[in-house]
């Protein structure tokens, strides 16, 4: 069920059977050569659509648009800056809670939106308790990162070995061809990039990883392998959603 | 051309060639009985793909979650507030800044973005000069709102007269229902539907349209007259960008 | 009624009949070679007090300074931020509500605080909620801009056809010049003027429009003039104003 | 020379010979029983305009509504947030630093600005250095509060003792009185009334004061005492103005 | 007592018989050549703990960095913006009385920090009063200024004379040699040093201000003096205390 | 050295010979029946001053609030709200950058830190771009959680196993015995502990964690295990932080 595609009758018929939303979340940067822009976002909304069908979960439209502030020396990324995001998400969570909805798990396809989305959590609950919004002691937050669900990190090494790297990895570049086969990219790869860097500022990124690539070779993804990161993702993430929501 | 479906070194590239960037902006909220809650982000989001194809324009990734405060007393709806909306315009558009961007073209599927998306274009022409970004006083931001398209005013009278009303239109479930044929909704709807009341808060707001339409009958609405809108807006909308492009 | 010239005890007793507040609102800003910097705070004050007598309605003091930050390029302009302006409007809204008013009725000399003000009332309504306010539900703001008064209108094609233009307009350098007489300005007008250019960031307005006026042609006011609009403004917005008090 | 009369040629030549420019703040507040709620506004004001006068000084629009929270429990009281009032200042310092200005004068008749002022003062000062702005690091802001005038409490001594008070002065009172005869209030005044308490939140400022008079008999008021105190504040105020624009 | 080594179920205990608490304030600043960069929370700091021994009262960890801007100019200063100190001091006071502290103390070490302190109590109350904290209406901040204390500066005056000064003063400087004997410094002082010059920004100051000092001779100061001036704090400022409890 | 302890030619000279700070940051927090609340800002604290000496590091004031919105339901939590330290984070590192320090090395006593900490870092290199300071994109922050060091991590498991717990755990209690020996507290601890719960609001925290501790048994600490915790983590955080200072 996408939230998107429901009517507001519909939602209220969903929160009598759950308080559970799925809401994805990706960001808008660069991916090295290769890579699409939209990668992040692109394999958490396929991966939150596949969650929501298994779990008869409603999934919420895609926040696109994360933070990305190390990446902004690349065209075509856009990025919040936290304290924004924060208050993205303080809004979609206070507007949601009114409406019934106590437990959010959000699918993230970017490690730069995790520190963030924590910090978000810990200060919406205290806005939720401001406001005294009925149920604000019992709406929990969690954040699932899909590409560290223990099976795709097992098939990633399985695969691609050091090749996976850490960033415009072949694993997330796999899923996006998966998901639109008909914007699989070819660019001249240099076979040496770096590793292992810290990430600093901006600027500071684009002199340490010049191609945008940390560490890996997205050559190496397929299709077919992206439609198996798919698989494990939605399996592993659906049960995790599905325990999220019988815990207390 | 969609940046999620580019790569950086595509859109360094198209930055040779155009300074200009379509964004849809929608909104995420109740349409009446039948309609999506994902209407206006779904029309804004398809209408600007089509301009993007014939206008050879990049177009952002779609901004899903607006300004609808006043609908939050229905469930589904997700609203940020005014002053969120409008630091995430200024990250969007700081960080498109810095890429080389200049021209934005903001194409909304929501009446209630648009004071907060005019404010917002004030604050960022300001916070571009604060930040002495290159280019910043060639900045330019306009918003064309696709249901007032004369095109598509004039056939939304043409086909629905007064029953076209100002919130969950015959037009826009029309247009929902042509990109999601098979979302399409059925609900009992009253013959009697309030119009013409003005817009305050949220309790105040369903007190005075409890079902959430404002004068309109979407049960008008039929696929084929989605796909004669959007033929429509799509024209008008290309026509206008290019001209928006060729302006000094 | 002006509440500057009340005492609370008086105020105290207003509220048991009325809880509406007239609140001008203008701008300080460049307004042509001959028009006053302060021309629209000086025209919503003016008309706000005659409105106030009319109606029997409490008059707020002014707010001098309101959104012109595409005037700042020009000296003597005064701007606040969209941003600012909002939390102002909030402090104004909340501090009053707290003491029983309901509606708010702002009377507006100035096309750029539109949207902020629109922008504003949304964030206030969610604000009062929040907050739980008595009445919070039943708080009402409305933007009247007396320039766009149907007669202020007419009168002002009547007088003026196209010269009257969209900044530094003859009708409201007429209504300063009623107002104050003695700062009535003489300076040579270069005969043409530029006009229908959008508008952007400052920089870019005073490079479309080097004088400041916007099409229009001052040099046609008359005090004479000015008062048949004020005459007009008062009696169209007193209506319109004890409509909105009645209006449920 | 008020900046709301002039137009912006006119202080383009003004900042030729000058940079000072005069900024009234007062409140919109409580003043006791027969205390104008204009009061602080009214006696900034007038005799900011006094001072400009004397000093042929610009003289800004006055701002109406400072920081009175402590006084909101009375209907009437319009207030800022302390965090607000410094967006304010720092929006108004940096938009006429932008023109050429580096004095801010600012005429205060509120005792409960002050300190929000000077925070303000430091928070523009380190704006205006992020900024980069033109002589960021030769702009000076500077608090005159009237009523602290040497000449002004020592009259005010003279003719009242210890029945000053400390808010809903007579001195106060008077000047408002000889600003606007037809505004004279009467209303019973309880002979006792509490003085010296400390100021908190609003609730319990009622509860210590609960006409809203701080130790003051404003019956002992007139017109003629509120022409000395003008006369003597003015002087003292243009002195001091004249002295501050030396000042390197 | 000190918050910091205690339990909460110490603090739970202390509850029930005082809801006081005393805040150390102080400065991360320049202190002339051979001034402490910590000199004013050191002194806030020790004076603190010496209060609350002598009056049973629990002592908060001190606030080590204050609003300093004005001496950012010299290398080792840090200081929060005035607004950013204000929501510190926001977020303390709200922590504390959800626990069932009202009384709030602050020792202050800095008179930088005073308007901003001040602005933030106002503000606070406020928030306290939307949040309907239980006794939001009795909460009570409080601002006692070692420095100012009369035995303190009455001592100051009998030892130093003119050569007390306003910053990097020998009462200072003596106090931090008596709490850390071992971080006393040497560095030649010219004899000829500015004073009375106002404070506007930090490029500013240390033009006006070349090595820091503002009219003092910080070499008078002795440890010896230093406990004079701590002996006499602590004793005025908790028989401050002590009354600020008993006050209603 | 500590930065207290210092003037502001030493720092001055210091920055000749290294661009480095360590910053300790802390918690006001409980930390079940026997923890000291002071816990994470006394051994954040202790272990920076240890690699201070050891490293010849200059060691800023201890940020002794953190992000410890979690524990509020225990009295005498104080916390930030993690915008706030976002906040405070952004002002310590630009006044610092202002003076050219550009290596700043947390170190951390508190988990809940962490996420904001990591987000602050992120927004500070941007807020250091907008602001074009020198050195801007050489700027690096780095957090380093002294509890996590794997020398720290190995003898917790040794000394206590799985009675280590996750907060008020004997390793971090056992080093505030050994830094403040006549503070070492006695009370009832029930056997069972909860433990692996997950964290959302303050409410909800305590109602899974009744006496504040994490599956912890803090009996087991004792001085001397505090000693050899404090002596492995000011060792490996010292090699860390010149590593760090070496680190292009």
């Amino acid at each position: 069920m996408r939230l998107h595609l429901s009517t507001w009758q519909e939602v209220e018929a969903y929160l009598q059977r759950s308080q559970g939303l799925v809401i994805p979340i990706g960001s808008t940067e660069q991916h090295g050569p290769t890579g699409l822009i939209g990668t992040d976002a692109i394999c958490a909304e396929a991966i939150s659509q596949g969650v929501g069908e298994a779990a008869q979960a409603l999934v919420a439209p895609t926040i696109n648009v994360g933070m990305a502030l190390h990446h902004t020396a690349f065209p075509g990324t856009v990025s919040l800056r936290p304290s924004t995001l924060m208050l993205v998400i303080r809004d979609y969570v206070t507007s949601l809670v009114r409406a019934g909805f106590t437990k959010f798990f959000f699918i993230n396809g970017h490690g730069g939106n995790v520190a963030t989305l924590k910090a978000a959590f810990s200060e919406c609950y205290q806005v939720l308790a401001d406001l005294n919004l009925l149920n604000a002691d019992r709406v929990q937050c969690h954040v699932a990162n899909w590409y560290m669900c223990s099976s795709v990190y097992k098939l990633a090494q399985e695969l691609y070995g050091n090749q996976e790297g850490s960033h415009a990895t072949p694993s997330e570049v796999a899923l996006t061809q998966y998901v639109y086969p008909d914007a699989i990219k070819q660019a001249p790869l240099s076979p040496e990039v770096p590793s292992g860097e810290p990430i600093y500022g901006a600027i500071d990124f684009r002199r340490r990883y010049p191609d945008g690539r940390m560490g890996s070779n997205p050559a190496l993804a397929t299709p077919e392998h992206g439609k198996q990161f798919y698989d494990l993702a939605v399996k592993e993430l659906t049960s995790r959603y599905l325990e999220f929501l019988s815990r207390e």
